[in-house]
Order: C-alpha cells, then sequence, then structure tokens
C-alpha cells in the first residue's frame, strides 16, 4: 500500500536546520547535530556510497525508510539552498555530488521550470512548479507500490500536511537544543489530528510515528 | 538522591499552552488536549481527589512522579494566571480550589511579596521574590531527600535550565497540534546538552526523561 510520510530528523526545541544557513553551512548553525544519530549508522553509510558502520536500531529504521521510499519530495531550499532563476544558483545540481543518497526519483519543488537532471545511482531530480499538491500527485505515480517520502523542509512538510495529502509523519526527535532556525512545525491547524503509530528509542534518537487524520 | 527535574505536558509543535489564555481557560485553546492522556489515569485521579481510572503506563508514569516529588516550582502564571499585586488578583488561592493536587510544599515565583499560603491536603504555597535560583533552592530544602519538580510553565522551566540547576527534563509529548499559544523552549542556548534517560510510549502520549548537561 503506497503511502506519503514525511520523514525528518528534528531538534527537541523543534527545528529541522540550525540559525543562519548558507552555501558552507546548509544545515545552518549546529544543524549537523541533527543528524548525528544517522551518520554511524550501516544503513545510512550504505546509500550515501560509504562502508562501515553500525547495524543498529537506528539503522534498522534507516533501511526500512530506505526500501519503502519510491520517490522522494523536497523543497528548493533542501535541493540547493538557493532561489531564483536556475541560472543564478551555485548548486543546481544539488548538494550530494554526482551520485546522490536517493537513488529514486525526486520531485523538487521550484518557481522556475526546468527539465529533468538525472544523476548517478539512478536518482532523477524533477522540477515541479505547480505546487505541493502537484508533486505529490507525480511522485506518487513514480513511486508505484512504494511510499512517496516527503523529506523537507519544515514549509514542506507544514503545506504537505494543509495539503490533506499526508498519511504519516516521522519525526526523528534529536537529543540536541538548537535555539533557532528552521521550525518543522510553524502555525499548524489545530484541527489536523494525530494518532500515535509507533515509537522506536535508541541511546541517540527517538523516532516518532504519527498518522495524520485528515479533517 | 534528590534531584530537580522538570516534567510537562508538550504538543508535537512545542506549545505548553494553546493561544489566548483567560481566566476562563487558563490553559488556553486547545490547551486542555494536552492532558487528556492524563485525565483516564488512576493516580492523576487519585491526586485531584476523583476516583476510578485506567491503572496503565501512564498512570504508572505519574504516580512514579507523585512519589518523588517533595516540592513543586512553579511560575505566578500557572499559579493563578494574574500578575501585578495579589489584591487584585481574582485567582489568589491558585486554580484548584481549597485542596490542591500537589500535597506538597509548593514554591511560586512573583515580584509580589505574599505571606506562605497553607491549603488543605498538605499542600503550602510559598511565594518567592528572589527569581528561580532562591525558588529551587529553597524548594530543595524543603523537598528533603525527595525530587524537586519545576511544573511550569514554559519560561520557568527555559529559567531553570538556564541556571544550571536542573538535572533532568521529563516531557510528555501529546500527539495534537496547537498552533500556537505558549512555547516549552524558545531561543534555548544551543550548548545545552542534553542525554536520553529513558523513554516510555503509550497509545495517547509519549514520555521523554532526558539528563540536562551543565555547560
Amino acid at each position: 500500500m503506497s503511502k506519503v510520510i514525511a520523514d525528518l530528523s528534528m531538534s527537541l526545541d523543534g527545528y529541522v536546520a540550525g540559525p543562519d544557513p548558507d552555501l558552507e553551512d546548509p544545515l545552518g548553525q549546529g544543524g549537523e547535530r541533527l543528524h548525528e544519530w544517522a551518520f554511524g549508522a550501516q544503513s545510512w553509510r550504505e546509500t550515501h556510497g560509504q562502508e562501515g558502520g553500525e547495524r543498529n536500531t537506528d539503522s534498522d529504521v534507516i533501511d526500512e525508510r530506505v526500501r519503502a521510499t519510491g520517490a522522494v519530495v523536497m523543497g528548493r531550499k533542501m535541493f540547493s539552498g538557493g532561489s531564483g532563476p536556475w541560472e543564478q544558483d551555485p548548486r543546481d545540481r544539488g548538494w550530494w555530488g554526482e551520485d546522490p543518497p536517493f537513488h529514486a526519483p525526486v520531485f523538487v519543488l521550484t518557481h522556475h521550470e526546468r527539465e529533468p537532471l538525472p544523476m548517478e545511482g539512478g536518482t532523477t531530480f524533477n522540477f515541479v512548479t505547480g505546487g505541493i499538491e502537484a508533486a505529490i500527485e507525480q511522485a506518487r505515480a513514480a513511486a508505484g507500490e512504494k511510499d512517496v517520502h516527503v523529506a523537507g523542509g519544515g514549509t514542506v512538510v507544514q503545506q504537505a500536511i494543509a495539503s490533506g495529502l499526508l498519511d504519516e509523519l516521522e519525526v526523528h526527535v534529536a537529543p540536541v537544543f538548537l535555539g533557532g532556525g528552521a521550525p518543522l512545525f510553524e502555525r499548524m491547524a489545530a484541527d489536523v489530528g494525530l494518532e500515535i503509530v509507533r515509537v522506536i528509542d535508541s541511546p541517540t534518537v527517538t523516532h516518532l510515528r504519527y498518522r495524520v487524520l485528515t479533517r
């Protein structure tokens, strides 16, 4: 059964990136700390073309997401950190080099049209100018029986929830304060319901999964 | 071993009370939903002088806190919702009637001096004008071998963390969006460390406990 699921790491004070992100430091000040739990996990290293790492609970959680995902949706900022016309974007091939860790079609929300960009390792970046609903619709068609993974940032997740198209939400709560930055949840509609699906904990992070109840 | 521990319920979007609290609705719009997990628990009902309720995981978590607590620290807003001189505070005996659910000495942070206020059932409200450090110090002396429970609101917890006197933090994450209100964590110092102590989950809430690492 194909699902649309947002899945991202959040600090205990609610941020998915730290203050003052720039091209050198795309996750903002301290933002890397949100993902420390993943860096040592075997499955994370595998998708990023690295060897080694631990086979643990966190690795299993990542592995499960990788196996379930048929397509990814993300915002322009997450893709390149840029805005405006593509010719002026210094990171117009994304952050991840020529073999990005997605290994699946990725649908990037943007205001600026662009041809699809095939990369190595099975990732193709597709650029969607029709908004979150169009992006999820295209990702769903590409994903087939598999899930659509809404990867971020926070505003894209907020749009996905507001659209009523998000089925589930998996938040990896990192034991970290960032003190500012990009909030995952901002001015949420109080009538969006949540139901706890499961909780998995490890010494370094807590994985909370919710069903999102459409109004 | 006596500990100083903040323990409160938070929405997934980070609030300990909803928008627009007033004397009719002290927890703000939707704020009651943060505590729904507790209302049906036997131990919560017991401390509030009510019968019945379920004996479940959540009830055990509350029970453990009640048994461990020797004294409570809270802010003026949590105590009465008021501010300014006590003569002008319509809730100057607190929200909870003549037999409050604390059954222990409570230290209320205020800018306005006042004699201690003994209530029924073992609760005495003490009023502290010397700030968070004085309140925790007095509560620690009153608690003896037991814990000091910093009960809220958010700004008081923030002050306790900033003071370096908070040992632990227990956040009951309710599967609820409030969309606004009083944040638990606001402009936290990014160099305050957290360590996961334990995670307990139930179908209605997730109990996250952290050790707070002093800088």
